[in-house]
């Protein structure tokens, strides 16, 4: 005999939600904020009614424009966040991003009782350990798999899928925005504004894009994944984060000339012979152009994650857009389900402080100068990267360009990135640049 | 002030340990099998002495061979299993493979209140469901992150961080033999035979090599990943298996001309739209040399899972050996750790029967022939391909091949492969061939 599948997807429901307590006993779900993924998340709990999951109230400024008529009538629309926090629900999704009001908002909802599913990197980044604890005070759960690289599961993935492993490095492609604009960058030749202006457009990038491009996105979610994966607790400031705006056309010629490409690439490198050393940085970077790295096209996001015992683990997908950070929303959601809200017991040092931190990497770096040509540049160059003991690699230098504005590239052999630093004050102070010189590290592994 | 990363360990995680109830109160955890894996673990628990995880017993036969001093003195080394299941360890640890003992031991040791951790995917692909069935009726949990893909933390992603996303299909390269076999011959131009056994002498391949080559181990492992992402309940015999050992050096090069490569795919991939069916395989098939699953190189695996909200989601790493599978198991037991023991509710429509099963997928496909050569061959076997309304792609034939075995390859347009293996049968029957047709599909996605 044959079941159409829904009949039978409903009984087993019906089943499970009679067994968390309760012939109706779902878990009610009150939502702060109606963005696009505010939206998305609605739209999956209401295609889905017969499951644990119950949408009871939406809390959004002008809610009378944002309203959806598909949406269940039972739900209670509200323009008073008090509504929501001294409402029946037993989870608050925070989907309003920022500092404050949803840090307060967030301690509220703890207090009042309500575990909590947030999206809010930065909010996490600066706050979570506290956050966390105020949660298992409460007996109750902070989830936040939606905070970092939107529908892949890398948190749960490196917290407890790799609990068991002694974690040493977690890299990747952690924004979006500068993923779109350098894939497009290689993909078509175009400029940096160029492509900024596209993703503009196609609503990838903001109006003011400084988040993205300079680093700081992408920093707040490294930030969340040293404290799951690494299990340090660094500030922001402490993280060094370098534009992807001073990327021009000519670098992706010279960098597939080095079989490389280019990328954001945020990476964190814990050290502990000699105390606790973080290694953390947020930049573009040259990578292997036939790297996993590279084939993250577009706005789509990787995370790895090497482990003394395990190696590298990867994983990759779509990292924004409404529908899979919904996704994340909701298998936090059903983590509550599963547990049957039970908060989950720290693990230990889950907030070691580092003894330091540095932006500093000992790699091959990519040095890519404009100059007014005339005799003699690359001797004064190569003098001082001499006297501070950094040897050169290749030196590449495409035809085609005027004498007035002359790019050309030095690569050097691994070396410590703060030594190259002060080698590079010193280059720069020299009086042949057309612009200033572009250093980025070459991340081979 | 600095600290050493020791002594801040070990103060945070004796106060986690005594958070979780009693000044003392950790894990007990009985190991059952001391092979590669069950050795993994012992070691890595050794090196954790003061976190919340006790090794108290090992089970094994023959413990007098493999004791191991660097052991803590306190543990139970015993040849008697009821040692273990009588004791009072909290967790019991099944690293012994195989269906029968391992099925009764894990039952009695739910039946005896503790929880079970095990890496057998024989087991938990073919009675998963009832054993947590078991577990959830004890109130206990049954974890088993290390059956499939090894360190992967496939499984934790898939059920729990993706619980959000309707998942339609799951494909992947689940078996790190015939991906270091496939690999080798890719590369070395080597046999099938000879990559074998090299496989043999370096350990990666049992003196039997079937259970790999021939694809049951992978099949037990997308059945898990079958009932963990697509919630489907089927049977191994549902699922065919085709063997990598009829791929040859020459199959290498063909696919090296149309810019792919062969793995040991296995896939499932289900569709709702007229009752619930499941389409699912493993096999060798062609997919393109850029495509990330031909990135996992040796005796790594790749996991993907799609859904309908959050695309394709990419796991990939170290599928097997001793310590990266040690990982598994030990965040299993962290797992168990965080929820304080208490068990897993069930999802909803975790065991659902799909109406129908078969191993078809419409999808291009690749066809090698050996023959006797002679003219008309081409023309007698496009005659009965177009007979059953199948489209030829492409005639590839590579120089330098004697006429009395000359191989030559045919790309047929997505078809069917149900319909094209009754095609096969029926030119299977000419009688030019020096050796059997190799169909296999190619997967482009």
């Amino acid at each position: 005999m044959k079941k159409s599948r829904s009949s039978k997807t409903k009984t087993a429901r019906a089943r499970v939600a009679k067994k968390s307590g309760g012939a109706d006993r779902k878990l009610k779900i009150g939502l702060i904020g109606f963005g696009t993924v505010g939206r998305s998340v609605a739209k999956i709990l209401a295609q889905d009614s017969s499951g644990p999951l119950l949408l009871t109230h939406i809390f959004n400024r002008s809610i009378k424009k944002k309203k959806i008529g598909s949406l269940s009538s039972h739900i209670r629309w509200t323009e008073n966040i008090d509504d929501v926090l001294s409402s029946d629900v037993d989870v608050v999704v925070e989907l309003i991003g920022g500092l404050e009001p949803a840090g307060e908002w967030v301690r509220k909802a703890l207090r009042a009782g309500k575990s909590v599913v947030t999206a809010n990197k930065l909010l996490i980044s600066e706050q979570g350990p506290e956050l966390l604890d105020l949660a298992r005070k409460m007996g109750k759960r902070l989830e936040f798999g939606a905070s970092v690289a939107g529908g892949i599961p890398a948190i749960i993935g490196i917290q407890e899928g790799l609990a068991g492993d002694r974690l040493y490095k977690i890299a990747g492609i952690l924004n979006g925005t500068c993923n779109f604009i350098l894939t497009k960058m290689e993909k078509d030749g175009t400029s940096f504004d160029a492509a900024l202006k596209e993703a503009q457009s196609l609503g990838y990038a903001e109006a003011n894009p400084s988040a993205d491009v300079d680093g700081m996105d992408a920093r707040a979610k490294l930030l969340i994944l040293i404290q799951a994966g690494l299990r340090l607790r660094v500030r922001s400031e402490q993280i060094p984060c370098r534009s992807i705006s001073s990327v021009a056309a000519v670098d992706f010629m010279y960098a597939a000339g080095l079989d490389c490409t280019i990328r954001q690439i945020s990476v964190a490198q814990k050290q502990t012979n000699k105390g606790v050393r973080l290694a953390a940085a947020v930049q573009p970077a040259l990578i292997p152009s036939a790297s996993l790295m590279a084939h993250a096209q577009g706005s789509q996001n990787i995370v790895t994650a090497t482990g003394e015992f395990g190696g590298k683990m990867i994983f990759s997908g779509y990292g924004a857009g409404g529908d899979p950070t919904a996704v994340a929303v909701i298998s936090d959601l059903y983590a509550i389900v599963r547990s049957s809200g039970a908060p989950v017991e720290a693990l230990p040092g889950a907030a070691e402080v580092p003894d330091s931190v540095s932006g500093d990497f000992t790699v091959p770096h990519y040095l890519r100068f404009v100059v007014r040509d005339r005799p003699g540049i690359v001797a004064s160059i190569a003098a001082i990267l001499s006297k501070y003991e950094i040897s050169l690699d290749a030196l590449l230098q495409k035809p085609g360009f005027p004498h007035s504005a002359l790019p050309f590239v030095m690569t050097l052999e691994a070396c410590d990135s703060a030594v190259l630093d002060r080698a590079l004050a010193e280059i720069a102070r020299l009086d042949f640049h057309v612009e200033p010189p572009l250093c980025l590290p070459i991340f081979l592994d």
